[in-house]
């Protein structure tokens, strides 16, 4: 059975396991105040061209997002994400959880534009119950979208200028983010990226590692108050820290993370290109490693007994649209399985 | 200056007030377990046809809402609502204080349909990821609705079928009730609609009592256990809980509650008619106490000379929909000042 | 039955209903905006000798707690109580219900001591594994106390003054201050007292109102911002602000609140002295309206059939310590026939 | 520098690591359906002796406790810990940020005893007041203590039983249940003390793994519903939960986590006879991997030259208990280099 099912089917790139075995049996203290993560934060902080940034690791996306959006937003606050963001649709409700609001606004291929953000903020502030309703207090997006869409440099820059006028921070959910920025489509690189928003993380669940994503304050001015001790009280601080941050080194090593996801980006165009060669339409044009195909069900049946890929919706009676992802560990064999099978 | 602001610009009615000086020195226990709560909640019940029902009083009605939805819902469960629903929009976050997330629904004239419900409820269960989703646990609407319209009873028989088949408890905001039941357009009664709804609430700050409002559980086997301790914990228990069941009382003693209701929509049909001779048009077409005018930007300031009313949104360059609201304390000179006023 | 079960048996004192019933036609604006909030907050700040203070009327003393608490810490940190703070103990776990621990110190007569407090910080911030643990962030004290007794000026001044060298602000629940103040044991006057804390409210549903509490920042700069909508979103604004105000606002007339507190504390004194005559101990040696006085299980039964007082522990197999409490509604028929009885 | 500082410093067992190795390349669904996360279980759960058991594998242990109390709570309801419990003191808060109260009962060595249980239970529900108070319902022990002491067999058991008969669960925190079982003095093996308690978690963090805690119900019938959705909600769902289930796989083949847990203890009754056979009295008598010695400043001072450990807290004006830890990482030069320096 070959999977193209999601980008966490597999273990941690060998580069990164090893660097795990290799620095196994080194003592260190806890809680990340071990060399490790010193180190594989000033590669980040380096490779994102931030001065003054502070990284923290985490072990999930989901977590990350909680932790981020409930200790930035203060209590009158909500956060605004597009009606189709991950944080909206497909976190059990982790926001909520943590007292505060989502509030939803209507979405383009996934994305949240500029004007419509800044329509939001006039109604909210030009309507005269405003001081009964959640405040908005940051806004969230992700990098690729829920969809595998991704921002133009100029949708960003518009969209991170509303946020400065209305004095919100933009966090940008990168759990897929070197997906974005190897995408052929993306004009924008990462210290780029980096200086057009307040806050940010870079995945490295769906990227390359065991687990683990890497949350990079762009200004340590921005990193709220003992933010250990918030990220304790949620859970989510592990007494190794170094799990993540040996794991981080290593894919900031020699543009270990770009290079891979690069990597995943090729298979992906070339599942685009397999399909659309033989005819099949796409719920939604994806530059990035995910691929959202419209098949007949009879035809999904019998892939079905090869591979491994996911449902995403009905688009007719007789037709599905399936997502097929392509990751770091996406090998030529599958993709002669595919192509073969086709 | 006389006032169409709002349902709550007064204190209470006089009835209800001589209640509270009747009872005024009467020694009673604390916590709502008084003689005065007893015979306030029988009379409810009998007003309500509910045999098995239970009732508690509470202050105001984002509290209750906060209340009975953080304490029937299950941790994994949101509420269901009209995306114009109170709880949605309204209260500050309320609900998602509590943890759970508002599910928001299209709605039509601030009411939600059952098809609209039934059309979420099976592509919910028929996405494979919503394991990964906020489930729905119940679902809510008001009566009125926030737009000053009512469910026929055919509409809500609907919505309670479709939430019996998915198991949910119907929950509904009656902060208005009295204005719904006794709109010309309601073919409800007060029994028929407590059989239409698993727990519902029946609004007395804005229909005659200085505050509070009493909420029904049609049975009492739905009551969360250790409900008194649920209000307290969320800041809601009065120690004199006589304070409001003492005017609960004179509410539903010779059907004051159905009288004095009924004077406000008599006040709201003749706002209606007034600025409808005059060529007004309307935001929406209300049956209740609540008409939403839509009326020139530079007559709104003449207007303003000698009337409070509320602003409630621009429909265009030189215009804006104002909310003229009735109540039970609407007088005839306010009337015909306003008549003079057109 | 004669009642002296506790402090909240009645409805309002008869001056307080007359405000309400003077006041209530005339129209005003809903949640705190009317001119009765504006005068009652005036003559509070100038009766506590605060001039740039800003008062908030609620409804009840949990609900007080709870707003003022998770309000003002910020997300490190806990409350400071004694281990038999009504926070600690009777309020069923509200505190903890806004995602803040109870730091429950050691007490004495229901006091927290400076030195114990200046203790405890220096541990804490000795223990090198504090930032792992809750952050003392504000030090909650009530006056009276859960048993009655009072801080004298100096033993305020010193608490005060530790928590000032330890930046956190102190919180006084005065949900029976009148009883406090009134005491022939105090020595200090609600100005002196308003000016040893950063934040405290005066009781008034055990003080002659129907119900309410008067919040008092002694500096508004120390009000948390959108205070309105935390309060909404903890269910707690009040539709009809005037409610509580139009109370708070005959009680500050004349002096109102303090005669009826004193008279309460005659009312205790004068019980006290009873049972003290009669041979009788108490639990505690209280100075105000709370009186614990030790009986006999057999004799207790008998003063059942004509009096209510309350159960409070047993202090050995054949004795209990039951509360006998006074009010501003004690009557002298109340007192003749405890005398008689006993 | 040799570190006896805690039981996390190194990463993980040399097979645990093989095992990630071995597996790493071979695709799994998400989430835990994957047959890593089986295998474990099965095997977990037969060391176990729980037919009915169900395992889920989270990533650390005040995640664990967090998860775990606040979804089997119910909302009026705190959970009863030792005033020196992990959850009452090291977590942050983590317990209150669910909503839920710490109940702090007196200990004795770490332990909560079935006497001191029994009594408060007893006070509680004596008490006319309990009504307003959080209801205990669940009690949480560790094993070992945050002292390093077991409960004997008997000892649990007793505290069992008095949960038994108050209905309430009994949730150990074994975030090192091994260096428990494997001590000398421990009368209890993993079957036994699995049939003592209705859920409990076998650490891995602390034993050989990179990170992970094995949470066990002893019936599935007590696992809360939905439970993945409550985890995710939190934050604490693994898209790879391949990374914790694959290592305790490896944990739990041939007896690998007792075989390296008693290595630990091993070590640890070496220290322990060290520093005793040089005249050095303990802070407590631990029969575990944690030793408390007492220590002259002067002494502690050149020791920190060549080795890490604890602060513990200062015994008097010139020494101070330290904790020096011991775990399967635990080498004979560690300890040689240790017994020359003493």
């Amino acid at each position: 059975m070959i999977s193209f099912e999601c980008d966490y089917i597999c273990g941690a790139h060998p580069a990164v396991l090893d660097a795990l075995a290799r620095t196994n049996l080194e003592p260190a203290p806890g809680y990340g105040f071990d060399r490790f993560t010193a180190e594989a934060s000033a590669k980040i902080l380096e490779a994102c061209g931030l001065e003054n940034g502070e990284v923290f690791f985490l072990t999930g996306g989901t977590q990350t997002n909680q932790i981020v959006i409930s200790t930035m937003l203060r209590g009158f606050e909500g956060v605004v994400a597009a009606k189709t963001g991950h944080v909206a649709v497909h976190e059990a409700g982790a926001i909520e959880y943590s007292g505060h609001k989502v509030i939803e606004l209507p979405q383009t291929d996934g994305k949240l534009a500029a004007p419509v953000l800044r329509d939001y903020l006039e109604t909210f502030y030009g309507n005269d119950s405003h001081e009964h309703m959640v405040f908005p207090g940051m806004v969230y997006i992700s990098f690729p979208t829920e969809y595998g869409t991704i921002y133009s440099k100029a949708e960003l820059e518009a969209l991170h200028d509303v946020c400065l006028e209305y004095r919100m921070p933009l966090f940008i959910d990168g759990a897929r983010l070197g997906y974005g920025l190897m995408s052929p489509e993306c004009d924008l690189d990462l210290k780029e990226f980096a200086h057009l928003c307040e806050v940010f993380y870079i995945g490295g669940t769906k990227v390359g590692a065991l687990c683990g994503e890497a949350l990079v304050f762009t200004d340590k001015a921005l990193t709220p108050p003992h933010f250990q001790n918030l990220i304790k009280k949620r859970g989510a601080l592990l007494a190794k820290g170094r799990l993540v941050s040996v794991q981080f080194d290593a894919l900031f090593t020699d543009g270990l993370y770009f290079e891979i996801s690069r990597h995943a980006i090729d298979m992906a165009m070339r599942i685009k290109k397999l399909f659309r060669e033989r005819g099949y339409s796409f719920l939604i044009d994806s530059p990035t490693n995910q691929q959202f195909v419209i098949i007949e069900d009879s035809r999904i049946e019998e892939l079905k007994k090869h591979f491994r890929f996911e449902f995403w919706e009905k688009t007719d009676k007789t037709r599905t649209a399936v997502r097929f992802a392509s990751s770091w560990s996406t090998t030529e064999e599958d993709m002669k399985a595919l192509e073969a099978a086709l």
